[in-house]
């Protein structure tokens, strides 16, 4: 029992002590830091429909699936701009590799399969245009196959980039019919 | 609206055209040949859960994704072999792409995507014991991106190469989590 409390009471310190650290950022004294990140996988991502598949050549050299939830996938069909609160994006990366498999019976490798989780595997884009504000109204985040989220140097590369796509609201992908 | 019926009209003669050319096979003249092709496109199949991806290269040249309905997902998920009855994989094939608006945000060509749609952009294979006795329980079909079903010397060779897979009920592709 005694032990029990322990824990809790070190749980509570620590807690504590995260907080303290997550204090105003400088010149925001009387206000929150806005959360750019998401830092919780969305349920049910897997069961999602499909947006889009993509071939990253290239360093990630990964092939992905596309997906988004109900929200997402409305606003897509519809041409909706910019996307709706709520609506989720989600990215699944997969190394890219030849299926010798599928070689073997066509006689000749022209079958590129998705292998195994790269360190990248998931991302996803949550958009809140009051939440996210400070990029663009969408919250992004990367999982690797463990549910870690990515490294925050990571992170920081996606607003800059997708900005880049203003005119689509920074989604790049756009819906495969 | 006249230009409507007129579309019903050969719509429905060359449907009745593929109907009489799928007469009996011979040395079967007293009994009903059995299908081995679908000829619907199985209704809602772009809502169903993602298999996996790929990127056909060779002649065909395309980017792909594989869905399933329930039944087959259930299958896939829970390593079930055969697939049940009611089982139908979907295929959908775009023609692989470079994204130039994506490669010119990346600074380099490292952005394949699903462009437009190739003559044998849908597949389905369905999951029939029974009715597709005679090409190991599955049906296939075609689709162009105008629901036309595929020409007949294509779908002949489904069986025959699907065949190749027999130890995983004749479907290629793995479930990608």
């Amino acid at each position: 029992m005694m032990k029990r409390i322990a824990v809790v009471l070190v749980a509570v310190a620590t807690l504590a002590g995260v907080v303290a650290s997550m204090g105003p950022a400088s010149g925001q004294a009387n206000q929150e830091a806005a959360p750019i990140f998401v830092t919780n996988i969305p349920p049910g991502y897997r069961d999602w429909i499909l947006v889009s598949v993509a071939h990253e050549a290239g360093d990630l050299n990964d092939i992905r699936a596309i997906l988004g939830n109900d929200v997402a996938i409305k606003a897509y069909r519809e041409g909706q701009l910019p996307f709706p609160d709520g609506a989720i994006i989600a990215r699944i990366a997969w190394n890219y590799v030849p299926s010798e498999e599928n070689n073997k019976i066509f006689g000749r490798p022209q079958s590129f399969v998705a292998g195994s989780a790269p360190p990248w595997y998931l991302q996803f884009m949550v958009k809140d245009a009051k939440k996210y504000a400070a990029t663009g109204g969408w919250g992004f985040a990367q999982f690797d196959k463990d549910g870690q989220p990515g490294p925050e140097a990571d992170l920081n590369k996606c607003f800059p980039c997708h900005q880049a796509i203003k005119e689509r609201d920074l989604v790049f992908t756009r819906y495969a019919p």
